[in-house]
């Protein structure tokens, strides 16, 4: 059984959108992945198709009624479903290459995508839903988020890349920055590739990139460097 | 002169995808802001139009051409274009909620998808692009990257929410998460809104919020408590 993707959103129309183009594209079409798009106002009740109501306490937007959302989680998604079930938001734990790494190996998810001021807090608890966040910055809805999780999973899936990049795959899964890469042309408006990319020298290009990743961690992630420390002592 | 974006990008068709619905999809619409999209391969010398070739002393993958990229650059800005000239990559600066504030009060942005490998170092140094980074995990391209930048970034330009979701942005300013929302009905599956958010005492309501706010960070995010104090230090 293939990784199995359900999204329960305000915009069915816009996947697969990017993740029908390209390498995710093909495996989508090749049968690696599946995807369907619900959509969440078929579960309405009232002759408006109302999905949302005023948050209570007051407050600026819109929230995403419970009774609504939980019938339609409930509908892609029976209690026997062993898939996750996510909501995108800016309140969850940050998306992780770790926890992309776990779903890639799972049955698939179900993933909600949040509009509006956010989601009624009950249907959170009541369905057990896994928030995740995908970065410290406000959007306008969880769509977007939902496709970068699933870009970041679906690669993963055994046979979606064919294999080319599971060096880069390992050399992101230190938990350090990429060094710089070169290609040709040898000189591009009077900058050279550094000498020792073209020495042949394997061990100490190694060593070179291995350096030059460390350094540039250094500079601009002292953050990813405290949390190797903080994983090493963990383990220790 | 409104917001201008512009995408250099080996997938062109995928925009503005998800960035044409919704509020974002009007103020396109409605000229609030623009975007454009070129395709890298159009710069390419050869006939078979290669933008990319492999790594200087070895590895996985391919590297954008240094060359190309710079042409595709050249021509969407020239050097006297005001906007910055952004890449998407995983080894840039977290996006933060301030850089795309700072985004949108500005002209706009050049924003370059990466794919495969990476990118020629030398093209990045010589075009100073501002390497940018919407999480700690991996993609198969920026594309996606490239439209959560954006949908963070409009969002904030003036008119497109129509003002309505500004206690929102507020309530994320202040660097906490955001409170748990309830509304309508008041008994979800025997599960009530919290009698407080019902009582019309706002003075409590807004103390009760900001508690919740702190515990949730507390607990999920403890990380942004040390931001916010290490902020307040260098302030003080």
């Amino acid at each position: 059984m293939s990784f199995s993707a359900t999204i329960v959103t305000l915009f069915p129309e816009l996947f697969p959108g990017p993740l029908g183009a390209s390498v995710l594209g093909r495996g989508l079409a090749d049968g690696l992945w599946s995807l369907s798009a619900t959509q969440l106002r078929d579960f309405a009740t009232d002759r408006h198709r109302t999905v949302d109501d005023t948050p209570s306490g007051g407050g600026a937007g819109m929230v995403l009624k419970p009774d609504i959302l939980a019938r339609a989680i409930d509908h892609v998604a029976p209690p026997d479903d062993p898939r996750p079930r996510i909501l995108m938001s800016p309140r969850g734990a940050p998306l992780t290459q770790a926890r992309a790494r776990a779903l890639a190996r799972g049955p698939g998810a179900v993933i909600v995508c949040g509009r509006f001021e956010g989601v009624d807090q009950r249907v959170i608890e009541a369905r057990q839903l896994e928030e995740i966040s995908i970065g410290d910055y406000v959007l306008a809805g969880g769509e977007v988020a939902a496709m970068v999780l699933l870009e970041a999973v679906v690669r993963l899936i055994p046979g979606v890349l064919g294999g080319v990049d599971s060096h880069a795959e390992e050399s992101f899964e230190n938990g350090l920055l990429e060094y710089p890469q070169y290609t040709r042309p040898q000189i591009f408006e009077g900058r050279e590739i550094p000498a020792i990319l073209t020495s042949g020298d394997h061990a100490r290009i190694a060593r070179w990139r291995a350096q030059e990743s460390l350094a540039l961690t250094r500079t601009r992630r002292p953050d990813l460097l405290d949390r190797l420390e903080a994983e090493k002592r963990d383990k220790a």
